[in-house]
């Protein structure tokens, strides 16, 4: 098979060649009425374990449509182990870091409340498909999971040692981020970013005594939160030393 | 003077002790309205001239106010050279684009068309405005211009082959950014973004034979235009080794 699949679907099901899957009402509707694609077209699909494959579309009714999955057109392949440790921000901001946190590489994406976060309700399933959308469109393997919200003390508390936790820190004190992590970006990290308002004195006291929290300065700028989680994904991943992409 | 400015506003006129404002409609309203200050509050002004300075509201009328400036708080500092060129993007993408690259330190925004590019109105006094709001809120003491729209063609035919172009390369034949920024990061830098749709096939042959054109990979993810730009200034600037703030 050698059209090259224009669209890529996430889906839950198990991929493996002759295996049939019956789509979503949404990717149903997103195939026929957006893309308009028609019977026998190609699209790859994904599910975060079986790699990256080809199907044709196979019936495509009003809301539900069939795929035949066909040849491999890549191996899963390991990924980054880097978590997104965030306070809730508004809605526009949110989307938008959640997006743009699943086109830089993050594993796993985990919000939570800390003393000056200001938004309360969010929407997981929303974000969640946020993420979706980001994967399938950056080419990533897997979707970062959305986690529930939880305390920074909680999660600060159940904290596996083993894995680093940058701490994005304003106040001056801590070394620029290259310094920081020059000899230390591959493992197991996560990068924490606090609310709008920052975090209380208390709060980034408690956290730097931490013996996994390496605090790091993004530089003299105020940054929103929404770029520092993008400045440190993107740094972080910049000294890992990613190659480029594997196919063209 | 000791109160601290908690709002800081970007104005055209010359700053110095004694010196008296006559401000902006906007800006009235804003302090009116919307921060609901007094007469007597303390605000802090720059205009990326003369570092920025605490003055205090000194008339507050219904369309106007003015101030009268006291004490300079900071002053002007050197900031990186450092351009963004950038195929226009749809509307919400280029707003935050805008906002981005300012509390990045970007120097100045330069919107380029290239063969792919299909935005062709784009409003500069929305888009400097943004930039303009980015500045104020990111402690930065000079607002980055947004340039009239040119071909690329033309651009790169005035360009000084003294300023190196980063050019953010989907194909995989280019070296991870921070190998390829690793001995020259500082001196006098652009990042140049292409369109959704990237670059065509003979722009990018002739931008890769261009002296001053440094490709370079952002990873293996597609990442959309305005994530591309904002991994470049991100990596570009921890590269360059930039301090923490310097004021707390």
């Amino acid at each position: 098979m050698t059209d090259k699949a224009e669209t890529r679907l996430f889906v839950e099901q198990d991929l493996a060649a002759g295996q049939s899957l019956v789509l979503s009402e949404d990717h149903a509707h997103f195939l026929k009425n957006v893309l308009r694609l028609k019977e026998g077209d190609v699209v790859a699909f994904f599910n975060g374990r079986d790699g990256e494959w080809y199907g044709r579309v196979e019936a495509m009714g009003k809301r539900q449509a069939t795929a035949v999955i066909d040849t491999q057109s890549r191996q899963q392949e390991a990924e980054a182990d880097i978590w997104l440790v965030f306070a809730p921000i508004k809605r526009a901001r949110i989307d938008f870091l959640i997006e743009k946190a699943t086109e830089l590489g993050a594993s796993s994406l985990l919000p939570v409340m800390t003393r000056r976060t200001n938004v309360e309700r969010m929407n997981l399933d929303r974000l969640q498909a946020h993420a979706v959308e980001a994967a399938e469109q950056s080419e990533r393997l897997t979707v970062p999971l959305v986690h529930e919200p939880q305390s920074l003390d909680a999660l600060m508390a159940s904290w596996d040692s083993s894995r680093n936790l940058m701490l994005c820190d304003e106040t001056g004190t801590a070394p620029p981020i290259a310094e920081a992590l020059a000899d230390a970006a591959s493992g197991a990290w996560a990068t924490l970013i606090g609310p709008e308002g920052g975090f209380a004195e208390d709060e980034l006291d408690g956290l730097r005594k931490l013996p996994f929290v390496r605090p790091v300065s993004l530089g003299p700028r105020i940054l929103r939160a929404d770029t520092a989680a993008i400045v440190a994904l993107a740094v972080l991943q910049a000294l890992r030393g990613e190659g480029p992409r594997r196919r063209s």
